[in-house]
Parts: structure tokens; C-alpha cells; sequence
């Protein structure tokens, strides 16, 4: 067998193979008792977060769609302070699927699995005909254990931001692979497991709120934040480092780095008296991190950069259609 | 707004929106608090589980993707002995599918929670370009808390087989549906949220193994148990209720009602002493309900039908490409 079949999303006999295969990637105890569900081990604070990915192409500079599904979503645990643990996983293929291809995306789904010590324990197969889906859509749910009460709402006037590592990576590595921009090669996606940078960060300090900066960048999440919490983020712009490569595609098409999708990058909140003890520990892991701003009352609910020449400008949520399937 | 369009997949200003929109009909307490994840209360027994919905068309006679994608997961949920209580859902959603229809599978999905007591905590939705999927595909992904430990590693020669209801309704539902077939008035798919009629039962007798009957029908079903315990499962046919509608599509057509999809029928497996309490619990939900068979050993990891008439043939795994985009 050389490519996925529609009977291989029958319930019978060939979907028993193709679970068949993908058990061998993932295989773990709790996965080999999988009935119509799994029975996991008691939970004291879970947390439940989903995300589907669409992304395309689905192989690109830094990782492939396999790679991202896991550390998108054990991503989203982290950020929240939790472990993750428990994952369930279900496909969504096109008919004529290059077996192959599934298989590389799936080694590189158990790869990072590892890195986050979690575990796939219940999954799902649906194929599509032939221009039903884009080749492969997967959708990953994560249950993660929370260590740490990390929430927005503890964001207050006086805290410190950090983010932790340069930014708009993932967004630009994929707009160079599909418009075959030259640049291309020089540009890879931050695409990587936060966890056990975070596992770090939260024995060393106390961190209010994180998030990574994924669809709509570094923006849609200030701009959330200064939303919920009612307060001004302020921001140093040449605090937040830019790679060169990307800089150059952002400033010859227009866009804005601030809105590009990450997808191992992540903003923090922490007091002030933490913020370099947190600082030491983000530069461990990535030398680009950095202090990006402080948290005020300046002007409730919105974001202001603050350039290298004393101008301010607001900085808004972004809007438009921006990057389509970039995650 | 009358379509979805791609800026609402953003992350930014017209992605909030939609998320507010799809909150909206959702609305509880742990939603509105929701971040990158959500927090939950302690689960002494979680059982997890998921599935994605491609089904074509969105609308049938007896429901809708929505109400099919919460009763789906509820049902796995409830198949495991767990009561329906946390689920994440994501959407992903064809660039120009209509807001009034998205709208009504959102309160067709809110109706069908009531029904389950559960709540939708978490979300994600994502925006793909025209032609990068057929309309809208759903992820639902449960957590329950389990009640019984109901597992097919339970299953022992001797124990009897009941079936919840007639069987093949989705299947043949949704094959009349797509090709105009006549009959397709008289025929209602059997999609239904099972948690209720579980309960009840769990409270009555001690139920060994559940599993509702979806891709694959009663005939996937039994041949998984039989082959897990490598036992034989023996069914009388005539004890299978199926409706005259059916029978007629399935022998014009060709198909076997076995094999046909459900999406609210169950089968149940009981030790003989509780068969007749158990059959008058799921009577009193179904008048169609039967017990029809019993666990054996005379062909290991095989399921024999007993005709009427005295004779008897294998019911195969099925194979091949039976009807694909059922559910």
C-alpha cells in the first residue's frame, strides 16, 4: 500500500490497519487499551485545550505539520502553566495521501511527543475523496496537569514583559516556502515545544501570565492582554530583536513582524523584581529573548510601541486576512 | 456579515467576533474564563475521547453535523460507562460557508448539550481558502468522568448481546439523502445522544462492554469484541429489528444492514442472569430493542448469524469502501 484509500476510513478491516500503524508510532499503554475512549489516571487541576492545524505546505524549514500538531497544543498547555499529559489526535486525509508522507509525519509527531513527555492516548481516522480536504488536516485536544496558577487576569500596572526569542519566524519561513522567495533557505520557523524552557521558568520565578504569540503575532496577544486587564502594555520596539532575513521580507512586502505568527515564541508577564531572574532563564534557551515593556495605565486596553527616536505609535489588534493556514 | 471569510480566521479583530459568536451559543462559566486553555475542576476517573466530522451533507433527516458531532463524542463517552462532561470543539470552516447555516449547526450542538449535561470549555476555529475542504468539519473531543468500568476485556463466554434499537438508520439515512432515493422521507437517521438512556441502564444491572455502532455497524462491533477476546459472538438474525424502508434500500441495493452506520444504537453486553432487566430498560427507550445473541466459544474470534431458517454464516470485519463521509 502506497497511498491512504477511502476504505481505509471504513471501521473495518483496512481502518483497523491504518490504527494499526499509527499505534506504532505512538505506542503506549494507555493507547494499546484505547476502546471507544481511554481511561486516564486521576487529575488534579486539568487543563483541556484544542487546536486544529491546517497548515501548508505541510513540510516547510523548521518542522512539517506533525511536528507543530504536538507542539501546538502541548504549546498551548504550557502557556497555561500545565504539564502536559494526556492527548488524543485525529486525522482528517485526502484520499491519495502518500502513505509515506503520512509516516514521516507521524515519526515527527512521536519525536515531540518525547520532548514534552506526553502521551497520545485516544485518536480518530476520517479519508475524505479526492478535493474534500487539502491533503492533511489534524487536530490535537491535550490535557495537561497545571503547576502554576498562570492566568491574564493576574496581569497588573507595574509588571514587566518579556517575550522569548525574536519574533515573526514561523509566519515569514512559511510566506518565503510558498511564494519560493530567495530568502527562503536563510529563514526557519521557531516551530519547537515550549515546556520544558517553561518547566524552568516556573520553578525560578513566579510568572503572572504567558502566551505564546501564535495567529495574529505579538499583537493580537498585547492587545488582548491590555483588553482584558483594562490597562496599557507599553512597549520598547528595538527591544524586540528581528532577523535580518525577515526584516527585509517584512519591509519589502509590507508586512508587519509584530503581526506574524510564532510558533515557539512566547510573551511573559512577571513583577518587576522577577523580571530579570526571568530574563536569565529565557536567555538560556534563546539569547534573543529580552524585557519588551511594562505594564501601565497610560491608555486603557491598548498597546503603544515606543520607538528608538521617542515617537509612539498605537499598536492594534490586527485585522484582515494577514497569513492564511499558517498553523 | 452574511459569510464566513478568511480574515475571521486571523487571530485578530473579525476572528474575536466569530469566537463570540460561537460563545455565545455555548456560554458557560469555564468558557468564558478560557485563555490558550482552560482550567477544570479534579477528575477522579477521566475518560477521554475524540472525533473529527466529515459528514456530507451537513443537514439529514434526524439531524445535523452539530447535533452529530456532540451526540458522536458524548456517545463514546457513554459507551465507556463515563457521563459526558468536559468537550473541546474545532471548527474548521470553508471560506464562504454561510453564517445562518453555521449558526444553526452552533444551536443544534447547543441543544444537543443540554441533553448531555456537558459543556463546551475550549475552542478553536480555523478559515481555510475555498475548495480547501467541503463546507465544515468539527472535532469534538470529551472528557467524562467514568461511572462504571464497562471494557470489552470484560466479555466471557456465556454473557448475552442486546442491541439498543433497529439498526442501519444513519447509514441508509444518509445514503437516500445523497443519491434522492424515495424512500428517503420514511427514513430517519437513529442520531441520538445515548448518556440518558446509559445512565438509566448503569443503574439497573452491571454492564459489561458497550459500544455504539458507527462506521462499520454491528458487524465491526462484534467482530472487535470477538477477535479482543478471542471468543465467538453467535446472533440470531431474526432478533434484529430493521425497518421495512431499510430492508428495502439494503436488498435493491446491495447492502448489508450490518454493516450500515449508526449514530444512536448501541450494543450491550451482560451476564444471561441480567439480560431481561437489562432489555427492559433499553425497551422502555427503544420498543426495538433485543437481546440477540449470546458469547460462546464455538468459532474463536469469529461472529456467526443464525438464520431463521436454521443456517448459519460468518458476519465478517467489514472491507472496503462502504459509504465514506457518514459521519
Amino acid at each position: 500500500m502506497e497511498k491512504i484509500t477511502l476504505a481505509m476510513g471504513n471501521g473495518g478491516e483496512e481502518n483497523a490497519k491504518l490504527i494499526g500503524l499509527i499505534q506504532k508510532y505512538f505506542a503506549n499503554e494507555l493507547l494499546e487499551k484505547a476502546e471507544d475512549g481511554t481511561l486516564l489516571s486521576k487529575l488534579d487541576s486539568p487543563v483541556m485545550s484544542t487546536d486544529s492545524f491546517t497548515i501548508t505546505p505541510l513540510f516547510f524549514k523548521g518542522g512539517d505539520i506533525g511536528k507543530l500538531s504536538i507542539a501546538g497544543s502541548c504549546n498551548d498547555l504550557a502557556m497555561m502553566g500545565a504539564k502536559p499529559r494526556f492527548l488524543s489526535c485525529s486525522f482528517i486525509i485526502e484520499e491519495g495521501f502518500l502513505l509515506k508522507d503520512f509516516e514521516r509525519i507521524l515519526a515527527s509527531m512521536a519525536s515531540e511527543l518525547e520532548k514534552n513527555v506526553a502521551f497520545i492516548v485516544t485518536g480518530d481516522t476520517k479519508v475524505v475523496p479526492k478535493g474534500s480536504c487539502d491533503g492533511l488536516y489534524i487536530n490535537v485536544t491535550g490535557i495537561g496537569e497545571q503547576m502554576a496558577d498562570v492566568s491574564q487576569r493576574r496581569i497588573e500596572e507595574g509588571d514587566m514583559v518579556l517575550v522569548s526569542g525574536d519574533i515573526a519566524r514561523h509566519g515569514a519561513s512559511i510566506f518565503a516556502a510558498r511564494e519560493g522567495i530567495e530568502l527562503e533557505s536563510e529563514i526557519e520557523s521557531d516551530c519547537q515545544s515550549l515546556w520544558p524552557l517553561v518547566a524552568d521558568l516556573l520553578e525560578a520565578v513566579e510568572v503572572k501570565a504567558m502566551r505564546d504569540a501564535t495567529r495574529g503575532g505579538v499583537a493580537a496577544v498585547l492587545n488582548e492582554w491590555a483588553r482584558a486587564q483594562n490597562l496599557c502594555i507599553e512597549v520598547n520596539e528595538e527591544a524586540v530583536a528581528i532577523d535580518e532575513a525577515i526584516k527585509g521580507i517584512c519591509e519589502i512586502l509590507g508586512f508587519d513582524p509584530f503581526v506574524l505568527a510564532n510558533e515557539g515564541t512566547f510573551v511573559a508577564v512577571v513583577r518587576e523584581s522577577e523580571s530579570k531572574d526571568a530574563l536569565k532563564i529565557l536567555k538560556k534557551h534563546n539569547p534573543s529573548a529580552a524585557i519588551i515593556g511594562r505594564v501601565t495605565s497610560t491608555y486603557p486596553a491598548r498597546v503603544v510601541l515606543k520607538s528608538p527616536w521617542g515617537t509612539r505609535r498605537f499598536l492594534d489588534m490586527p485585522s484582515g486576512e494577514i497569513l492564511p493556514r499558517i498553523c
